[in-house]
């Protein structure tokens, strides 16, 4: 249909000489919060008043000390949420409240009405200077959109005086990305001058992609432009206030961020009209992740999403980073065991450093935990069935059983898709631990003989079922297992060879029960097994893993 | 907590003299869609067949050329979804079917196995050439990682040399990002210089970001690297495959196809491992929304979002790009008001191109509707509300009047939070439409007795009952609507003027009704208000507006 021929290229900024491309992110932004503005009022539920409150103190508590927290003269209810905020003095000294209002008398004065008893406040004035909103929207001329800008400073700066707390203006040329550049900077110019912008009393200037609507290289060039070419840049924190439209927003921010700006302003998990509002929250893990300092405290993600998913009423995605569910899951089979690798390498060097393959960050430092990091399905391979294994029951299968228990896996997964841990490990008690059928061992006495002079020498004494009938045997050996085993070869005529055997604590302390592992052949047929038996007594667990083995070696 | 100190800042390149960043993007990469394989193997439950098969189809539908199927070699399921889509003939002769697969003999000589009968394929051979990888994963030396590349890659020579179809090679050093860029050089040309690759015989060398670690630019830093270095640049088909672990898979991407990649491999909507591969969807809106071709046909979103969550049993975020259920939709009134002048303006001037503020695309050409752009909330203003009017129900509501019904609404989505179109409407009729008492119109009888020589004169005769009881008025005047105000004056001794008056066609055709505003000005009390008429013949329309008016006035 050819629809995109509707559409025109944006222009972009020549800019040969750009420095951010070889910069790097050595410290974190000012942010500021806007949940409570740009975020709530793109909700299909706004929230009400004491949700309002929990979002306001989960912001707190993350940190943020900038937070813009409505627009009171535009709804009654956010002039009552910021009186609420005053009134029930909630607003910690070293945090200052932002409002938002159009460069209009009447909405100005309900502003500073609204914002009786604050300390400290940032209020925020805007108006659009677009090409296309000047033309379509205003039909106003360049001076005429300029003296908006004008006029509206001229009302704070009025308004500011007689306003016993202290006031910082914050100015939105509106649709920035879509004014010409020379221009934006015209318009902030003025409105320093007009406020008297100086290093002791600096302004606010806040480059807004309204609308996302280039690459983002290109809004680090303008960043960049806007940056060099400030008269007096020492009276200005330069801010920026990115949105998503085209699914950039976070690299956008980082560009800028390189490109020289101070300050941010975003919500958490995106949340913001249309596409969302940039994240905040993935680009300060993003810093977290390079080892800089993100100035939040994040490490608690659950909460977050949490008080997020409540207030707001949107699902975090699964995919999202660092915060959905499926991010710390690893699927393929190769992944999980370079995971598996990289976490033993880094334990055996005792390196606090984390770099493992395929996490680029340690779910715990989020307060994730390991547990759902491994699903196994159907392209998992043995690597990520031992892992589960390991991680999440505590057994330690030899590796030459990794393949020989996949394998049972690797065929329910090809029926069923996923296979949880709980399934895993109940196939793993069918196959090993609870194959007490046709042999089923009752009990046991071991004597060891040793005379710790010469050779040892055990008496193992076993009472077990075949078929459900009672069998006593005896036998010595060189060990309770070589001992089993001659017994059961006396009394049954079962040839095999212990190919293998290993045994660990599963768990701490002298309660912990221990599961041996064993490797049988079996000298008849050739068919070689393993078994797994668990006890709080270790001789036990190697008998119960003899008689697992060859049970299973009976099946086949 | 401070455990960001646990990470470390992954080193960039310095690259003083870059050219991407002075790049636009003018065309479309060559797309391959890996859904079927990076996109599946990620998900909780994945596709069973019938699946595939209709994700395959979609695929296919929207003009991918390159559909990466699966890893047949390690899994019977993928296995047997090639056979199907061999042996039911599924395949276009234009689309190459592209399967993955380690470069191990047993697993190559598999996938030849399961590729027979096919015209042209993709063997993707793949292994990991990181730091971490080789070291911690695979504890080998930079040569002997090189000797796993050239030995699949001979590997794959032999078996294509007697498959009766076209194999193209494709190698991927695994986790390019985590790789020396002078290392991962020299194993491609090791691969290329095997297998033999010329400007024929081109091999398609992808250089994924496994996992994300930095900046989209750093990427693009790389991308323009290697695109630099290689001996023989024409015989490569220079592809990548971004991951979203800072979510700036689709930054990254613009950004690598400005320095050079030709080619980009990804899924919808971004499913894959962890946060997922680079969503070319995105992409290829972002570039359909600046005019250019996506070479994708993707003008129909919510087919593609239908298929995409019943296959994959992953919703898609309301905030997604292009396809999230708000994303057309505009909450805050000013950003209504200027939509509506957007609108308004392009068709005024008959302009096909597309400029409207805060909407970057006509949400009608990817199959999205206008219906669900504007929910009025207490953010919304008058101008949202009076856009709900036009665009939903057909009412234009004349701007006088805007603010009189917008503080209806406002005060009922101050106290329930957003109010639904029908809401908004059913307000609308209870306010205006029936305003039937006291005075409830009956019929009237309207003699236009203009002789068309003199002063026109119009005769009315209303009949309409004033708290239930009939009323029959006459009167004359300068028209229908004089007429009837002067009958009511000399019956009721209701004293008005009109303000304004307006009327339009509701719909289009001859049986279409008209909706009548009357703006009346009560000249006892110095009260004003509009009324509102409905119906298929415009006198009565406008009489019935006047009697709506009234009401209302009799009411406050």
């Amino acid at each position: 249909m050819n629809k995109y021929k509707r559409y025109k290229r944006v222009p972009v900024v020549s800019m040969p000489n750009r420095e951010w491309a070889n910069n790097e992110i050595r410290k974190a932004p000012v942010w500021c919060s806007v949940d409570l503005r740009d975020g709530n009022q793109a909700l299909i539920e706004p929230m009400v008043v004491e949700e309002k409150i929990e979002f306001f103190n989960l912001l707190v508590k993350l940190g943020f000390k900038e937070i813009e927290i409505g627009f009171p003269s535009a709804s009654q209810i956010e002039f009552d949420f910021l009186r609420q905020l005053v009134d029930r003095k909630l607003i910690p000294d070293d945090v200052v409240i932002q409002v938002l209002v159009q460069c209009r008398e009447h909405l100005i004065q309900r502003t500073f009405e609204a914002l009786e008893g604050v300390k400290t406040a940032i209020v925020h004035i805007y108006n659009s200077t677009s090409v296309l909103q000047r033309d379509v929207v205003f039909s106003m001329s360049k001076d005429e959109i300029k003296e908006i800008a004008i006029e509206g400073t001229k009302l704070v700066k009025h308004y500011a005086k007689d306003f016993p707390g202290k006031i910082i203006l914050e100015y939105s040329p509106e649709s920035f990305t879509g004014t010409e550049l020379d221009y934006a900077l015209e318009v902030c110019e003025a409105v320093l001058d007009t406020w008297g912008a100086s290093k002791e009393n600096k302004v606010i200037l806040n480059l807004p992609a309204t609308v996302e609507m280039t690459t983002p290289n290109v809004y680090a060039d303008q960043i960049e432009w806007m940056n060099k070419h400030f008269k007096n840049r020492e009276s200005i924190i330069l801010s920026i206030h990115p949105h998503n439209d085209r699914g950039t927003a976070v690299a956008a921010t980082e560009l800028a961020i390189l490109a020289g700006c101070d300050r941010v302003e975003g919500t958490l998990f995106g949340n913001g009209e249309r596409t969302g509002n940039v994240d905040i929250l993935n680009v300060a893990y993003n810093m977290f992740s390079q080892g800089i300092n993100p100035e939040l405290e994040i490490e608690n993600v659950n909460e977050i999403i949490d008080v997020y998913e409540r207030c707001n009423k949107i699902p975090v995605h699964i995919r999202h980073p660092y915060a959905g569910k499926l991010v710390f899951t690893a699927f393929s089979g190769s992944h999980q065991d370079a995971i598996n690798k990289g976490i033993k390498a880094m334990n055996d060097r005792k390196s606090t450093i984390w770099e493992v393959p395929y996490l680029p960050i340690d779910p715990s430092d989020l307060g994730r935990v390991y547990e759902p990091i491994v699903r196994i399905n159907s392209q998992s391979g043995k690597g990520g069935v031992a892992f589960v294994m390991d991680t999440y029951f505590g057994y330690k299968l030899p590796k030459g059983m990794h393949k020989e228990f996949a394998d049972v896996i690797q065929k329910i997964a090809e029926k069923q898709g996923e296979v949880a841990p709980e399934v895993i490990m109940q196939q793993f008690s069918e196959q090993y631990l609870e194959k007490k059928e046709p042999l089923h061992f009752r009990k046991c006495r071991i004597e060891d003989m040793s005379d710790c002079e010469g050779d040892y020498d055990t008496l193992a004494k076993v009472v077990f079922t075949d078929h459900g009938k009672e069998i006593i045997a005896e036998a010595t050996g060189n060990g309770p297992i070589d001992s089993v085993k001659n017994a059961l070869l006396k009394e049954l005529g079962i040839n095999t060879k212990i190919l293998d055997y290993s045994e660990h604590a599963l768990g701490e302390g002298s309660d912990a029960k221990a599961a041996a592992y064993i490797h049988i052949l079996d000298l008849t047929t050739g068919k070689a097994t393993f078994g797994v038996g668990v006890s709080s007594n270790i001789t036990r667990a190697s008998i119960r893993a003899i008689f697992s083995a060859l049970n299973r070696l009976n099946e086949e």
